[in-house]
């Protein structure tokens, strides 16, 4: 579900359908904000939202927003004005959360390599939560509670060892991994440190990998966790709080992924009596949320034809939006106004519409694993058209670069017919603000 | 070749080495700097340069270091000082070479998707050469020029079909590319356009991709590249500039890439009589120049076991050098100071050292895919140590990433014991300052 439709343009243009977001047509703006530039949809955030917060309401869980999968300030503070924490993975993000509005006590912090320095803030912003990865964090962490004389609360992440079936670098769940511990040392890491009185263990923590497109994977995940907590139980350590983590999947094509009722008709019933008993329930969704309320914009600079390929050239790259050239993502590509005929009913890889072509979608960047789509099947599509590379709210912009020399694009929000710009375009005197001309530091 | 090398510690850790950049240890610099931190020396480049220009000087060419690679200013104005032009690929990189100081007429600007408003400027600050890509660029600047009254020379970035043997992702000089045209299409695209009175068509451009570890792709795509100029010459077009592109090799290993010396001795007799007789040469070195003057220096946070893996987690990750990650790229990694007797002679996957142990390296970054190095035998490596990531200096800045909300890194010139912040660190209130609360822009 998102609010980008294509609608029949007005006479005398009726042949013609263009892509809104909300009521705003896309290409008006591109006008006014320039290309490349990610735009998200607030309607489709708060709807996304409210069906997760509905469908789970039985758990009355905390949902922490996964702020890697798109930080922007206004984004990160609409969702905590829905009642939304925040779940972080690295001091940066602290930051962004608080800088959002978000209280750090509905932050919980999750990561392999969290340093001293931002242990040290995010105890002394009073954090909600620390995800431990490891017997080595939890002891540096406790060493600075101790330190500080402060109390802090922990999870352990445990890896459930299942398989979840998405890209090997999203998988994160499975047994030699560099998250988390296995359920057998969880054990022996409740009897070391599950009494330690400034660094408290009382959580456990899933995450096995993002997007899963399945229930099971959840199911099988609670289930060993479930069994843990009650041996813990038998031998005195009280788990408070269970963090169900992320993965959700996004709608990369239409319906690809259960809806938020289907995970939850699946997660709910083996928690429920858990949470009437005063387990606290927290889950971590980003891409769910954010995915399909965004789209990249790019405008087409130049067509060309080689060999047996046809190249439409954006002014969008990888620097803008990796998920392609670094997990062969699969992005929905469309023209914003096309021939009517053309309009899109669903978004698929395998469209079942009759004259298109097949067509590579490349950006400006100087190497071939600068692509968007290859051998993909779009309708006619010239030089000027304006493209819109859906689904692309989560891990677009967040992981987005320079390379090459291109400053970072623009962000807008839209509400409604209310567009407002998130995060300014970046100017070329912007790439180079931190860059000095030598000075010595240490002469020898 | 490069000066970074261990040296024995003095009394009383003389069991010890430690790594130096030139005069400094490495250690010195990652106090003073903090981790992650890009380390680059100067006396590497100066030599690098000086070796290509040495072994070049037979064609007399024009240098133009390849920005993309590193676009440090001060990178760039120390190779401009040193008498090197620009290859730039966008607007952002040619406002880089002109704010380092090199004149846009030594600069060639290549890339398959240049902007009317890149187009135009380069035009205004008078750029040496475009790098044309496609017929309808070539239409595109020729009409700017002729709006503009200006005469700009053009090269055509012709695609020698040669097969360069890289990754697929930085192999660009293949038939179906999204770059260049291929030979049979260059006669008639230089029958169309070579007597554009406002464009003038007079080089040809050859890249292949990058590394490139053979000589003989450069034989081929010479010879192959002369011949068209022939073939040209027959019908009355001069090609006055051949740009022979990048893609020399980088030691990742001791010793993988051909020297200068040995590409030269390849390309140089197929070219002198052209020289003599009035061609202009072009190279576009990058990565051979700069890749083996930089390190990347990061503190390990944590160690971590899991099953029979053992986790060596560090600051710095693919947020900071994306290589590993997205090519599968080799990069030698190494403590900064070690025992002795495990003072690497020479980088290699396969070290032939006693008492080494398999580890992964890995990042913060919460994902699989943020990995520097899987199953690498390593000395011991403990909390706080300090590492280097070797072979760095090329397409690593230049891709970093804020992903996770990391702030990028800083970037240090060392000049024998002389050190340069010449690029400070990120800050958190850097990470969000294009940012801003939503103010409509429109209300419908």
């Amino acid at each position: 579900m998102d609010h980008f439709a294509y609608r029949p343009e007005s006479q005398p243009k009726a042949d013609r359908a263009a892509l809104y977001c909300e009521q705003l047509p896309a290409e008006e703006i591109a006008r006014l904000v320039g290309t490349p530039c990610y735009v998200y949809s607030k309607a489709t955030l708060v709807e996304h939202f409210r069906r997760l917060t509905d469908a789970f309401a039985p758990l009355k869980p905390l949902v922490c927003y996964s702020v890697k999968s798109c930080g922007n300030l206004s984004i990160c503070r609409l969702l905590g004005e829905l009642g939304a924490g925040m779940d972080v993975v690295s001091g940066g993000e602290l930051f962004r959360a608080i800088a959002a509005g978000v209280p750090a006590r509905l932050c919980v912090y999750a990561g392999v390599g969290k340093t001293d320095v931002e242990i040290e803030q995010a105890i002394d912003a009073g954090l909600g939560l620390f995800n431990v990865e490891s017997e080595a964090e939890f002891e540096n962490i406790a060493r600075i509670a101790k330190r500080k004389n402060a109390i802090t609360h922990t999870a352990l992440r445990v890896n459930p060892d299942v398989d979840p079936r998405t890209h090997r670098y999203t998988s994160t769940g499975k047994k030699e991994s560099k998250f988390g511990v296995d359920i057998e040392r969880a054990k022996a890491f409740f009897r070391l440190y599950g009494r330690d009185p400034h660094c408290r263990l009382t959580g456990i923590h899933l995450h096995i990998g993002s997007p899963v497109y399945t229930t099971q994977p959840y199911v099988e995940s609670v289930v060993k966790a479930m069994a843990l907590v009650d041996e813990l139980a038998a031998e005195g350590f009280t788990v408070e709080t269970l963090d169900l983590g992320g993965g959700f999947g996004a709608d990369y094509e239409t319906d690809q992924s259960p809806t938020l009722s289907t995970y939850a008709e699946a997660i709910v019933p083996l928690l429920k009596d858990r949470v009437a008993k005063g387990l606290q329930i927290i889950l971590e969704p980003g891409r769910t949320l954010v995915a399909n309320a965004g789209i990249l914009l790019t405008r087409v600079q130049y067509m060309k034809t080689s060999g047996e390929k046809t190249f439409v050239i954006c002014d969008a790259g990888m620097n803008d939006l990796l998920r392609p050239s670094l997990y062969q993502a699969f992005h929905f590509i469309w023209p914003c106004v096309t021939d009517i005929r053309f309009s899109p009913q669903r978004r698929q890889k395998e469209m079942s519409l009759e004259g298109l072509r097949s067509m590579d979608v490349v950006g400006p960047i100087c190497e071939s694993g600068d692509f968007f789509a290859i051998d993909r099947p779009l309708p006619p599509v010239a030089r000027g058209d304006l493209m819109a590379i859906y689904t692309a709210g989560a891990y677009g912009m967040a992981m987005a670069s320079r390379y090459n020399a291109h400053p970072l694009p623009a962000e807008v929000l839209v509400d409604g017919s209310t567009l407002s710009i998130i995060r300014r375009r970046e100017s070329y005197e912007d790439l180079v603000s931190h860059e000095r001309i030598p000075v010595p530091v240490v002469t020898g």
